[in-house]
């Protein structure tokens, strides 16, 4: 019987290198009486059971029953508090072979380990107080990375910046509710001068939120990888672009329309940003039943998409089919394909021109992403529309711009507190401003204040927590 | 410029854990200047130069000009002798992510480290008198072993048991030639009773030389898995008993022929024995450009195949195209499909009935495909050709015979070695059975004994190191 929930004295167990072939494989326990219970599978039990935390044992992880040598291993055995859950702890080294992790899986399992949930070890990290929420999040971002911004980003969370951050908006917030509090004991004891005052603390909060608010959209483009989808009619040139994009042979580029049944994905990376790169199947009415479906779910990845591209064969030029898409997506970076062939005809405006089989098309491209990208990143800066100016936006001075001096977030769970603690900042700025009573005004801040203790778990609601450790992988 | 050669000194280094997000990620370092090169990357480097063997450091790893923290880290030390290799060694554990293992490796390049070769930690191993060939082969069998009967049998291999066999038979060889030799200086000194205890004595090697070289099937079998191949004309079932014994909807079964244009794979194991099952593309002359070159890729997989199905729709019948196929491949086990269809033809003799869409058939085929690979693996047995008898086998009484009581081969390099031994021994057989001369015969035996030390290492011809250590996973 699978367990559902967390619990914070069992001893528990994971792989916690991906699964496969390799030459190392890291298996996890994590509990009260870890240390006992993994000695009796161990060839030297003693030296395990004596072992100072921090120190390394050779030797054969064994059957108990029968003493068979399942494999020659490595174990790591960590003492409390000293261990990454602050709990007694176990990391055992043994050959990457599935055969070989799956059978010590199973013979700790009948010892009495329980297969940890994915973040539970972060969760005993968390309760037994080695990490904030903040902190926590990070360390599943930090192995989510998928380019060096990310991992920047994330290891600066990890280091607790972002939690000291927060904790000291949310210090200041409470020192501002004790004044105001105070106020309505002890009414008319200071006047107008303290509420100006007042609301200059609490718009320097506002300023602060927004910037936090702000910096998600770049950290999430960062952490998770923009979304980018080649969209057009069949054969329009969408798994050329996609090769080009690639610079491989991924995508099987065949004659026959219809080739690309189902969607062909890939990660890159684009300046910094990581990019999931889709190649749709064709958008055509189609009897098929296997295209239908691809058709459906192209579309449904269109409108998930950070970047649309739309391509279209300049030898055909534009069908009806083409105009009611883009009316249906108008922001989608229009691409005008085939312009090295004599019979294109000629580019509509605000339409890209390439040659989605020419490699100078790559970098052109590749520009016009990242700009796009750039943009989205920090939302301050004025908004740019014409398509000729992401062409030719210079791309190396943007890179070269220090990004602004705050640690972005990426979280959708911690942005949503910080929207909700800025309204609440927002609501108290307006009462003071119209002279609401100060018992209003105390109960937004407060509000405020306790959204950003839901942040790094200074204050937490226990049902959030399955939301937050569910997203982590296995053996964290 | 990527080093193409090993060499003994240099530190290398490696991820040695499979690529992918996970919990955690494994950086191996080895080379006499590990240690020192190393801690320039460290937050507290003192902390690792001063460290002894077998410690664990928790700390940074940094960029070393600018000081930027790429990841927290925990550090394992080794110190010579004491390590995989036999000379200093570090193990760094990061997070999972490719970003920050990326980052990690290109900062330790730049220090100096270079890439190891697939293969080069064991290299070292052999170099440095750490492991003989067969322990170095089995290391890598282990890391590679797909099912359980595949790991007990690496793990022998891994603890020195065949290496010992090896060297012992060896040792005898040399110990037989010893005696012969002194026979050529002091000639007639004992006369035929010697000769015939020397018959004896090569008598025994050989049986024990067959023995070893039989093992290898069945220890191929388990170590790298059977290649099982589904054949038939499209629409025969291929994809329901793929589904059928994978027991999850993995291939697209469709109504519309030819829905599987490549093939579609996945692995099983089958009472003990790891099985790459292969569904192939229809087998039907094609038009279609990408299907033909299915067709073409499934004849190669079914030539490679150590079992083949073949399926045939039994409401349809046999085709002119069934009977050509199977005058090419007659030892395929030859499937009779729909038999639950009121339609159903006769099932013509030796071929087998079934339902493919019937949860009752998987037993059925999983016993006669046991039967088959348990036959393979034991040629010993005498054949039994009959289809009826691979399929009622008694498979419970057979997983309960022990196997014979010798450790299993399962590289083709040391079955080659084994045979060319075997047939040196023979040949000395021979000879002195027909009363050639002892220097002859003691050729042949130093010859024998030759190649047995090749097989452990203890002669080793230098340039076939890499076609040894070429075949292993990165990071050993």
């Amino acid at each position: 019987m699978p367990r559902t929930y967390f619990d914070t004295k069992s001893p528990i167990i994971a792989l916690a290198t991906p699964p496969g072939r390799s030459a190392l494989a890291v298996i996890r326990l994590s509990g009260e009486n870890t240390i006992s219970l993994f000695s009796k599978c161990f060839s030297t039990p003693d030296k395990i059971l004596n072992a100072s935390g921090y120190t390394l044992h050779y030797g054969y992880f064994l059957e108990p029953e029968s003493g068979e040598k399942i494999d020659e291993i490595m174990v790591a055995v960590f003492r409390k508090p000293h261990s990454f859950t602050g709990d007694n702890s176990i990391e055992l080294f043994c050959h990457g072979s599935p055969a070989v992790v799956n059978r010590i899986l199973s013979i700790l399992e009948l010892q009495g380990c329980k297969p940890a949930l994915p973040g539970e070890f972060s969760f005993r990290a968390f309760i037994n107080g080695k990490r904030d929420l903040v902190e926590t999040e990070a360390i599943n971002e930090l192995a989510g990375a998928r380019s060096e911004t990310a991992r920047s980003d994330a290891l600066l969370r990890l280091t607790g910046i972002l939690s000291q951050k927060f904790s000291e908006l949310r210090k200041q917030m409470l020192d501002l509710l004790a004044e105001i509090e105070a106020r309505l004991d002890y009414a008319e004891d200071e006047g107008p001068d303290q509420e100006i005052q007042w609301l200059e603390r609490l718009h320097q909060y506002s300023t602060e939120l927004q910037l936090v608010s702000k910096s998600y959209i770049g950290g999430r483009l960062r952490q998770e990888g923009a979304l980018i989808v080649l969209a057009g009619r069949p054969n329009a040139g969408k798994s050329s672009l996609f090769n080009l994009l690639v610079r491989e042979e991924r995508a099987i580029v065949s004659p026959e329309p219809g080739t690309t049944r189902d969607w062909i994905e890939t990660w890159l990376e684009i300046a910094g940003f990581p990019v999931r790169l889709v190649d749709t199947a064709g958008l055509r009415p189609t009897e098929a039943i296997i295209e239908a479906e691809g058709v459906r779910r192209s579309i449904e990845l269109i409108q998930r998409s950070d970047i649309l591209l739309y391509i279209v064969d300049g030898e055909i030029g534009l069908l009806e089919e083409d105009l009611q898409f883009l009316q249906q997506f108008p922001s989608a970076l229009k691409l005008w394909n085939k312009t090295d062939s004599p019979r294109c005809k000629q580019i509509p405006e605000s339409w890209i021109g390439i040659t989605a089989k020419a490699l100078s098309t790559a970098p052109i491209l590749e520009k016009a992403i990242f700009n796009l990208l750039d943009r989205m990143s920090n939302p301050s800066l004025s908004e740019i529309s014409e398509t000729q100016n992401i062409i030719s936006g210079d791309q190396s001075q943007k890179q070269q711009k220090p990004r602004e001096n705050i640690v972005a977030i990426a979280e959708e769970r911690q942005k949503k507190l910080v929207d909700s603690c800025l309204k609440s900042i927002e609501h108290a700025i307006l009462d003071l401003q119209k002279g609401s009573s100060f018992d209003i005004i105390a109960l937004d801040i407060r509000e405020a204040a306790n959204y950003l203790g839901e942040i790094t778990g200074e204050l937490v609601n226990e049902e959030i927590f399955d939301r937050i450790f569910s997203k982590f992988c296995l053996g964290k």
